[in-house]
């Protein structure tokens, strides 16, 4: 039987590890239909018809169908709060903290974190292009600065959420993670409670189950782009 | 008596408006405490103190200490459910479709905008600074994609986020009503259902409180930098 929930997604992307991450958090069944931004699937129908910004991942539960990563972990953690791990509050005050950290997420840690993923690690490893160091300093002191916060932060709370693991924690994971792997690992590990924090939830066995499936996707992708140049 | 809720924020700041547009929905009391972005005070403490990042509005209810606009909002909207305009949906599924309006007003609609008005109105009016064109022609550009999709929508739905007024509205109006004084207009005048949508959210008595105390607050700058010029 195919499941309700159906990702149509990259699974090296980062908008769709957030969704794997909290479908594997969750211990849902889903479907995976694979979308290849390689050929631009992304930018055509049938994929504009789920998303018109032409971004992965779209989703879907039966006739429900959402777009924008946040959103759509949201509704999962909302409707399936009783499966899984518990990935919001139900108290106000508690719930209105973890959006705070959320939206900190949204707007500060992931604009500095994905402009230094792309020049760090996409363009040099996957297109083979020159590092645009104004770029890299830019949005590395702009990281420096959320990551103060954050180191505060964690001295006051075990999560950035709250005392528990929840969705302001989760939507850090695919950037971070990436970014661990490049020269940025040291603006983490130069933090002693971000640090813990980073190792305690990039070890939880739903976020490796999202790696291991990028980890593929990104394989497939690297011997696809390497047999395109051995053809030219 | 002293309200429990405070905002501690600039009444023409584009985050301090959409929180005081909540306020005003929910028809609720509450103490304004103006910050003065004209001479930094919002990266001092004690306001630093309120938000790390600098960044009016604070929010406080009680014991409870907030800050990012839209998870004030939301956290009002939730809280206060029961009390003047309803800004969100109990159902899930319906819930969920208005976290996606809200993310696109987020991640699509508010940075080309915001840069926009800060193009269009914010350089050439408050500071007497040349308008970038270029900057102007590729935020121009994203917008027109945006609202290109919010007239798709607004034939289905009467607003973005469902049949009704919700925060997914809400959210856009401070920097819609800012664009609306620019040239940036007609984008919004040549979709016929975006105009009617745009007419419709910025009528809104709460909406017309929060552009009120928005005028005064410019007013106030305006005459303050006028007499800083004077004085030179």
């Amino acid at each position: 039987m195919v499941a309700g929930i159906k990702v149509i997604g990259t699974a090296y992307s980062i908008a769709t590890m957030r969704v794997l991450a909290c479908l594997y958090e969750k211990d849902l069944d889903f479907q995976f239909v694979p979308v290849d931004l390689s050929t631009g699937q992304h930018k055509m129908e049938p994929f504009l018809s789920l998303n018109p910004f032409g971004q992965v991942p779209a989703f879907e539960d039966g006739d429900l169908k959402l777009y924008e990563s946040r959103a759509i972990t949201r509704y999962i953690a909302e409707e399936y709060m009783n499966k899984g791990t518990d990935l919001v509050f139900k108290e106000p005050k508690k719930q209105a903290v973890e959006s705070v950290w959320a939206e900190i997420e949204a707007h500060h840690f992931d604009p500095a974190g994905t402009i230094l993923n792309w020049e760090l690690s996409v363009k040099p490893r996957l297109l083979g292009l020159e590092v645009d160091r104004a770029v890299v300093d830019e949005n590395e002191a702009k990281l420096v600065k959320v990551l103060d916060v954050y180191e505060k932060r964690l001295c006051e709370s075990k999560y950035l959420g709250g005392d528990r693991f929840t969705l302001a924690d989760l939507h850090h994971l695919p950037t971070a993670d990436y970014l661990t792997d490049t020269s940025i690992k040291m603006l983490f590990e130069s933090r002693p409670r971000v640090s813990d924090w980073l190792a305690d939830i990039t070890a939880r066995p739903a976020w490796r189950k999202a790696v291991e499936l990028r980890n593929q996707a990104l394989k497939k992708r690297v011997d696809t782009s390497m047999q395109g140049s051995q053809t030219k």
